[in-house]
């Protein structure tokens, strides 16, 4: 076995193992020790891969949103329909994370809480790599002619943005709510925005003139 | 003055005097004996008021709602075309909210987090209210022909769900960025909303078909 491939492998053993721990005791409660014991390494090993307990922690998210963006070019690349590559997408970017604290219960908040500041600017970055990918399934729209969408970058921020709110960083899991409402939440909030509210036959600017002269 | 007005004024002074405190000090610090002090009143008559610090903070929060809900009503029975409604509404729930806590910087978090649990109740009801007066905003648009839109209950909780992420409850002032950039994200939302992403000389069964039937 290659070095990088070892190196990997303990690297993951490690995240496995915050992974299990976080959900069953929480961040507060988990211990250097206690992710050496539940991965069968020495402590030191761990050491040698992060600096802190709050670093391991960081590692686990970073992984799971990796594994995100992957999941997210995946359809982005796909042979599906245009609008249908959008909905996957929203979709996906909410459900994978609902379902990677699902063991977390009322741990969740303690661990964001914990980590506010240092949380705060990795959630950007997360979101930043997103919306690139995101960008890219509007062009790809766009060029075949199925959306209008002058500015892909704002237009995929401002997805992002709205369903941010069905995100679990500042609900625990019991205050999202069950996961098939939440998923009816997300394609209700795609298909608002793929089809707009404004009527077809007429434009925003038009409806405008017309109602401001109307007979008073 | 009459009892009921009366009683509305020291009322209204102990939640001034609330709002002040917390701007000033946080939650935490903040004790029933500050209170009164600020308020100028004994601390006798403000538990004729509110059973306990949690209920006077609470108190605070559901009448700063109540005002809001206000702005809302006089927006929606406005006479500016229903889309610019639509915009002004989401606008001010968010702003209304963001201006209300401007004082507040790193406190903020401290009161929903000790509030939580009894916060989170609240906040449905505020948000519900909020709907049902999105929802007949969006029932005039459908009325003048200028919104399709066949359930304007949930497509109301989904303009809220939309900007509920840019809404001071999770994140610090700090964190949620300057006032102008969140109007325009607001705006952003709002307007993306209305037009939708989808070009209006075709229809997303159309597309779909299209895209499936290419050659391969």
């Amino acid at each position: 076995m290659r070095q990088a491939t070892l190196e990997k492998d303990i690297r993951d053993s490690i995240l496995d193992a915050v992974g299990r721990l976080l959900g069953h005791y929480g961040y507060k409660k988990m211990t250097v020790d206690d992710i050496a014991h539940e991965a069968g390494i020495g402590k030191g090993t761990i050491y040698l891969y992060f600096p802190s307990k709050e670093e391991v922690a960081l590692g686990w998210i970073d992984r799971a949103n990796k594994e995100l963006l992957e999941q997210l070019n995946l359809i982005t690349a796909s042979d599906l329909p245009p609008d249908e590559r959008i909905r996957r997408f929203l979709l996906t970017r909410v459900m994978f994370r609902f379902d990677s604290v699902q063991q977390f219960a009322q741990s969740l908040d303690e661990l964001y809480v914990a980590m506010r500041p240092i949380f705060h600017a990795r959630r950007n970055r997360y979101h930043d790599a997103e919306s690139q990918v995101l960008a890219h399934a509007l062009a790809q729209g766009r060029v075949v002619g199925i959306f209008h969408c002058e500015d892909e970058n704002a237009v995929a921020r401002l997805m992002l943005l709205a369903t941010n709110s069905l995100l679990p960083y500042s609900l625990s899991a019991g205050e999202l709510g069950q996961r098939d409402e939440i998923e009816a939440k997300v394609l209700g909030i795609a298909d608002m925005i793929l089809n707009g509210l404004l009527r077809r036959d007429t434009s925003a600017c038009v409806i405008a003139r017309i109602v401001h002269e109307k007979p008073e």
